[in-house]
């Protein structure tokens, strides 16, 4: 691990992922966030003018006097976190990378592309042997590393361990998800008191694709998606943060209800071997009360990067089902690119 | 059918579903509110300072200056509409059929009775059959009719046209349910501001348990249930009326996403025929825009009778899916009960 | 009053307000919606394709097939009503007044010009006096009548009876108004969710000023604003539709409490004595009991048009005080203009 | 300062801000709960057992196993922190004032009592003169110091500096208040979704009456209130945490906005110069943004201690205006207490 911090660069500094990213690595040991771009009017003025700082707690000093840049490399920095919108991101991302600049994405752009590993460091590390197919591609030094969508991330974490032990065949989850998901302004008010929106664009396909990817197989330089079917129904509900999922899964193997329960609970993986800094002790909790998880009690386990699971019970479809719960814009986004920045560190690929 | 209005006492009377009854029994042509009974500290009250009205707009004059009674027989009227809580609906119930009195009740304590209907008019008319068993074991001319739990109705109505049409073989739901459901306190401010509960103390057993036997066949004088499996998962959301079931289901037989939405738009049923004064014309509407169902924009459909289906696709894990939404005081709760009676009069069984 | 409709334009007709006015328009017996405009990227479509309906029940199906135009004379129609947003509303409604064109106006763009009247039928009808003075400017048939701000309507309302009662010196009131007042999309759901804003841009001000100019004296073809000191501060706050505002006023001359209710709730005034379509048989209601008015319960008073008065009060600070609420897009906007077009065409203005 | 802990018994424990205290107490360096009691069914059962905990985060390990007692001296414990129920508030903490045991109270029973404080720190810690009445009474070593209601605390801080600075003589403020205010389950959430409460019992006068108490002067052996005119309209609105207050003020001398500015944001007390452990570097911020305060942003601020003023500007009204914060749970209650308690310490009435 570099004794010096990395210097990093957001782009979509201003959204509210772009946020996030800056509160959560504003102590960090290992980034020092020294550029931040915007594909808005905002280019040219300090970061403090710029954004309209939406976080509990005041923005970090050190970024305030950042002068908000276009999201063009070259920029002054090491890496690059993006959160950019999905139209632009394809774009942009791939300029980074092919300039020599790593970038650790947000964006859903580039994570179904067969050499870009969609990274849970809990899940998939060794789907990281991609990066090698783009060494071959782009000798520059740069490289794209993407994070699932925030409920795909989830959804994967929680089925992990299941599958690892038992074999997943199917799964069927309904979703209830935040507004934050939605980015800001996202959702208007009066959409949503008093309302829930059956509805969020190209969210039930991405999960079902994602999911079997991340669970997927790394073999003959490739991801091998995993054989199971995937459906997902997706609604927005009026809640800040923390998205829900109310799980059915088949499992290829029959297994007791307290194998599943022990299972989840215990899992660990290579980010808590490696203590790195922004995994949780448990990625797991498990919670036996009726009514848990609820967003506003569990949203912040782990400093929001535990993915709480509770009503794990027999189900009459499938095999057993379950609630999941995590802090869509730090598990599902921010803290999770963060979270493959330091297994990158770890493992010697950024530096 | 009769020329004078029945007269009817409401058991249960201050509750949510007690002013819901109230309400729509205000200006009906058939029944007349002649006693109101409550089984709290507001007995021997006028109704008018017991009940805190909750509903939009003021009470009903006429109900003003009833006295509030305990719920106990002889009440005046010809027949009982219940809501009364599930802890003493059993004993309460029984005391008013054994005295001569028709119930016909929204309370859970008699719904899976052998021997007692499960009625929603437009599904399971036929099950009115059970009625003539009533009367073996009490000839003093009173009996009971319940009507499903209001999620199950919701679920029900939006399958039964489909069990029909194709068998169901299988059915996943998940519900994202209304505040009303929970009646008056019910749920504390506190506790569902910017959250989700993911626990309603026996719904998902009673939606499971209700909607085979509300799909059941009725023969050799007893209900047969639906040889289908139900799962439902449920939860409450900051909504203040109106259900909404996010429905996966498989079919015994193969059909076309086509004719699933020319079987649900065009279902009409023995209510529609009868002209059932409280009868949707349209029980079912099936909407085409990708964000319906909404509860804000949908639940007041057909006066809160009609249950509005949306999102209707082909699903990976059963064979089809879509959502259903209806408003759960109204379609669920007193509305059902009212129909029911209008029914029973249509019928010749209330006079 | 002509035995004709008249034939109505709708500038900003996709908007909140817009909807409104097709919504009490669809069964109107004096108007009749015969052109949409709109200053937004919805022009050359079918209205019924290019505003996305956001009010309770289905879009009116006349308007539906009626093709969304540019806001600029000439429309076919014999009036338009305005709600276009303050920056293009001053040279878009100067421009349909200069060209012959009646213009009932819910924006704020003239609001406050010398010789445009701010009139609330009950109010100030007097004040359509300025139309003279108009006519002399502009000998086209086209004037603008506007009605005031939202807020400054239901406060206006209230005070109208006390000030020609007992004399008004001085008003001080702290608002919590709707999403709704600021439009679509308005208020994002993150911005509100939990939380209160203390601020609505130029809202303090426009109430303090209109208000004045509302109670004022016309005399010699001008009017005297009325000579009482109004303060306002304001909050947006979460809830959809009503405005609700706390008020201390101070009065002219002693009075008791009961002789203020008497002269709030027996408040009558020209539109009840012409029995104008809209005008509700109660401009104010007052209510005893100590907990209203609530938004929920008492907006939709009156369909909307009644503003509801409670906690009625001395008050140690000025000399009494009271809580006020209306429905801000029907009373305090669409039904406004609507109810001023109605007094127009009962008093030869229009036709 | 005592080197050991003192140990604390909490009355009304399994309330909301009982739960407050127990959190904010869980760390702290010279306190130590020793017993919990309350007043309800939850006596006899483990606190970890007895009360459904919900504040953010798990409860404290250390009070997890102790019993629940019935509130009645004596307890094991040097002093209580008592938020019991204003009913039997008054019998129960002068039976532990009688037994010897001080009393940190933030109930209402005894606020108003001539010879008890009503204390805020930094604003009238000269009142705890009145301890040596109390001590002529009851030469048990009992006494009862009590903090002020949740709104008055905030609006006393917040024209403290201004009083001594200025003079004031008279205050008009309408408040915006948050859920927690009313315990635990309290608001029923289908009364305030999409509504605003325009009522609070006793709230009104309670602020009336302990501001002029609060910022009275101690001579002789007892307080002098303050010779100002409050007067309060007060709301609940759809926020969990947060009380807001738009106010307004006369002063006795002319004073430029600056310099009321200055004087809040430089405001420093007794509890700053002792170092409290409970408090804020900052009593009062002031926010110079146009829509700051709010509950969301603003409500933590110093831990829950710091009030956070804004919209400072003239008044046409009364002299000025501003909107005023605070976290009604912890500065407005059970931070109140303990920051009450620790001055206690400091100036040797409690060891």
């Amino acid at each position: 691990m570099s004794s010096r911090r990395l210097r990093v660069g957001i782009l979509g500094a201003t959204g509210m992922v772009g946020q996030r990213f800056i509160q959560l690595l504003a102590d960090h040991p290992q980034f020092e966030v020294t550029a931040v771009a915007a594909s808005d009017r905002s280019q040219g003025k300090a970061y403090g003018d710029a954004c309209s700082w939406r976080l509990m707690g005041e923005m970090p000093s050190s970024v305030r006097s950042l002068q908000v840049q276009a999201p063009a490399p070259p920029l002054d920095c090491d890496l690059v976190f993006s959160s950019l919108p999905g139209d632009i991101a394809r774009e942009t991302e791939g300029s980074f990378a092919a300039a020599g600049c790593p970038v650790i994405s947000n964006s859903s752009a580039y994570r179904m592309d067969a050499d870009v590993p969609l990274l849970i460091p809990e899940v998939n590390h060794p789907h990281l042997g991609l990066l090698s197919r783009q060494r071959q591609q782009n000798s520059s030094g740069g490289f794209i590393v993407t994070n699932p969508n925030c409920s795909a991330i989830m959804l994967a974490l929680a089925l992990a361990p299941l599958h690892a032990a038992f074999g997943i065949t199917t799964v069927a989850v309904t979703t209830l998800q935040a507004l934050s998901g939605a980015g800001y302004p996202g959702v208007a008010s009066l959409d949503i008191l008093d309302n829930v929106l059956p509805y969020i664009p190209s969210e039930e396909e991405k999960i079902a694709a994602e999911t079997t990817k991340i669970l997927g197989h790394f073999s003959s330089e490739q991801i091998e998606p995993a054989p199971m079917v995937v459906s997902a129904q997706c609604h927005r509900v009026n809640v800040a943060d923390g998205h829900m999922g109310a799980v059915r899964v088949k499992l290829s193997r029959q297994a007791r209800l307290s194998e599943l329960r022990d299972v989840l609970a215990s899992f660990r993986s290579l980010p808590q071997e490696l203590g790195l800094h922004s995994a949780p002790a448990t990625p797991i909790v498990v919670r036996d009360e009726p009514d848990r998880p609820q967003p506003k009690l569990d949203r912040d386990a782990g400093q929001g990067m535990t993915v709480t699971v509770g009503r794990l019970m027999p189900d009459s479809v499938l095999d057993y089902r379950f609630v999941v719960l995590s802090h869509n814009t730090i598990r599902g986004a921010a803290g999770a690119a963060i979270l493959n920045a330091e297994l990158l560190i770890a493992l010697g690929h950024l530096k």
